[in-house]
């Protein structure tokens, strides 16, 4: 049984029939834009409706004049046309039967005046009709299973990532887009995606009771600005976190950055930084920088959570080890005590050269088979939790047998309920290497420090779930 | 007329032939990376001799048993032997009239114990010849235009930046190559390149008292784990910084990263942050992380200084300016006061839905035109120093257009003396437009917080030259 918010939430993303109130011929306009992402959810069987009044047809699909003029039913409505006409436009939408509401357009509170008393009089009918309300001034629902995407950002110019666990909610369309960028360019995979703007009528609250049930989904982050109503929010984020982790990164705290976030979204952000406490409280792991939201986000994904905060380091080029164990202790992490048969095994079976201790320097003329070594012996030592494996991988005594060495330790850690991270920066031949170590379920960060950063929230949550 | 310092340590970057001290004809073997990586300096008319008692030639040059068995003349060695084996071979380059000696090999003072003695030792006899060393411990030398390099990191696997004006010194190799692939991606040239390690002889303050002179160098960025003789670094870095900018990272502060900055290259990193107010007062930049680092230096090398504080920003999505606006807060940089000239100027030419504040949001509807409009009306303000553009290029109504705009207004900025710094992160299209406003000379970031620190960079430096 599912609850009444979990029926309705769940129309943005399964709907049968979408209409495009706005729907342009004109390529570069949004409304073109919009409407053609649309046609990959068409071609997989859902039934898209272009409203245009001056249009018999655009990009292959017949137009209508007005939402009422489609003969069939239309279960969901995406709409690009301007604020003025929006409130009108949902009595439309009420009378056809439609469920969900995308608003893309701007001009609603952000601008203040009698735009701000669009979006209320919008919000008040949608309320009345019982219709639920994503936007406005946002880029909407993205679903990669069913191909819902009212997004204005063309395929060629964005990438859309594949099915998976994680879903992003965020209030700024901008990092919406480059956070489902870095998932395709990891192959991390997403369940759900909403950028919500203004949040005239759903909210994260709302995402997140329907997230709590959502199957697929099994990692939550958060891009907010304002938290509106903050009570909602905190009980819906403390009902989640029961369950599942949510990551949230807030923007605006800075006075000046209040008025910024206020014409961004028409929201307070809040001042300064008086909320952590209550952050904290509701189970919610907070993050600092869009990086660390992204970088906590597909650490849960893929690693589930950490058991302790003893981290032990590995590496051929100790510099990043260095700024890692600056970072370690800065996040409340514990570099690991190796025991002594550890060291043993180590030393017994490394070169002489090799640096014994943790970190664990194996040198530049250190091998894929040394590297193999050392990070068995970490999993294997009973005080290690967590297991960051560095690379220089452009030295000349590497080669790209790491990549199979590193997934059948991650195997090993996985049978041990252990974490392992992996660190690499620079051109491509290491991009291609660290796209291969996600591929294989390794989260991979170029900064020591991101990497630190995310096994925080490993450790985290992993406290959590202890409780 | 130059200085015996800059004779000394120019002789790295331009001998007339190098001597390879332990190459190997095995591929994988740092001895045979370091050879074939000079080959290219061979090409170019350099003389190149493997150094190894088994081989008659290998990769096509005719190798020696000994330095001593070169009939030619011999400027540089580079010695990839194992460390007890050093000593002598300084001995041996003594006699040869060898003036450089890079030492690539580990297992010096970094191990402890009798191979601490062996480095004094090795730097003992090279002071008494007269020689200079670079390393131990490290990855040596680079010059783009002399084609010096003694990387032990094949080019198909680390990308070489082009000849420029940006100097890095580095304590770890791993850091150098990471900022040197960053650059060749963002097509940032370098002048010079050092990674020293242990620095048992050449150190930082040497360096800098060369760069300070060296005509292609306009700006050096330092990784340093140890500061050593803290008395003489401080004392070239004031000299250096009334010539030319300096930023510094300093890893290794917390107590634990002491340890490991100890068995990486041999230094105490020095507790806490003790040296902060020492860094600032000898005019150094100090970054926060080695992407900051790297941030900064690119943003001193393409657009100089910034005359004051005031900063004006504009974007098609606000997201990143509520970040950026909160960034300049915490970096001590200020929001201009848009003039009422300039507010009626974009209240006049730019959609009705445009937030005329600073920040000035185009909404996601903008154009290019209108980016045009905008960046110009905020470049002629007189109460601005610093313009931030951020975009997202994944929208619909954008285009390339935008980098021919970009470029006029980067030309129109140098005009003024002002500075433009862009933004924008996703997915391979927005990144290779980042590329190409690279090109033009715009210091593009993906991240509002790192755009913001880079015109820190730029704001503290235009202080230094106003004095």
């Amino acid at each position: 049984m599912t609850s009444e918010i979990y029926e309705q939430i769940d129309g943005f993303f399964n709907p049968s029939s979408i209409a495009v109130i706005g729907a342009s011929a004109t390529p570069g306009k949004i409304g073109h834009a919009v409407l053609k992402n649309l046609l990959e959810f068409h071609e997989c069987g859902g039934r898209v409706y272009p409203i245009n009044p001056a249009r018999e047809e655009i990009l292959g699909l017949k137009a209508y004049k007005t939402i009422l003029d489609v003969p069939e039913k239309v279960d969901m409505a995406v709409i690009v046309v301007r604020s003025e006409a929006v409130p009108e436009i949902v009595d439309q939408c009420a009378k056809k039967g439609v469920k969900n509401i995308v608003i893309i357009s701007g001009g609603f509170k952000e601008l203040g005046g009698k735009f701000r008393d669009i979006e209320a009089e919008t919000a008040e009918r949608a309320r009345r009709y019982g219709i639920r309300i994503i936007g406005p001034n946002c880029i909407g629902v993205y679903d990669p299973r069913t191909k819902v995407d009212t997004f204005f950002q063309p395929k060629e110019r964005m990438l859309r990532p594949s099915p998976g666990s994680v879903a992003f909610l965020v209030q700024s369309g901008t990092y919406g887009i480059i956070l489902l960028e870095w998932a395709s360019m990891d192959e991390l995979g997403v369940s759900k995606f909403v950028s919500y703007g203004n949040k005239m009528d759903v909210d994260e609250a709302d995402l997140l009771m329907y997230l709590k049930d959502e199957p697929n989904t099994k990692v939550v982050g958060i891009y907010m600005e304002g938290l509106g109503n903050g009570r909602k929010f905190f009980e819906a984020a403390m009902e989640f976190t029961k369950r599942k982790p949510l990551v949230v990164l807030r923007g605006g705290w800075s006075e000046a950055a209040v008025k910024a976030a206020l014409s961004h979204t028409g929201f307070l952000g809040g001042k300064g930084r008086i909320y952590e406490a209550a952050f904290k409280q509701a189970g919610i792991i907070v993050a600092r920088t869009l990086e660390e939201l992204y970088d906590m986000v597909k650490a849960l994904a893929r690693q589930g959570y950490a058991k302790g905060p003893r981290v032990a380091m590995v590496s051929n080029g100790a510099g990043p080890m260095v700024q890692a164990v600056d970072a370690v202790s800065v996040e409340g992490l514990e570099l690991a005590q190796l025991t002594d048969e550890t060291k043993e095994k180590l030393r017994e079976n490394l070169s002489p050269f090799t640096i014994v201790d943790n970190p664990v320097d194996l040198t530049g003329s250190a091998t894929p088979r040394e590297y193999e070594i050392a990070i068995n012996a970490l999993l294997e030592d009973p005080n290690v939790d967590m297991v960051f494996v560095f690379f220089v991988h452009q030295n000349a005594p590497m080669n790209e047998t790491i990549i199979d060495v590193m997934n059948e330790m991650n195997q090993k850690a996985k049978k041990l309920g252990k974490v392992l991270l992996a660190g690499a920066a620079g051109g491509p031949y290491t991009l291609n290497i660290n796209k291969e170590m996600e591929r294989g379920g390794i989260p991979t960060y170029q900064i020591p420090e991101r990497l630190v950063a995310a096994a925080k929230a490993l450790f985290l949550w992993g406290q959590k779930v202890k409780r």
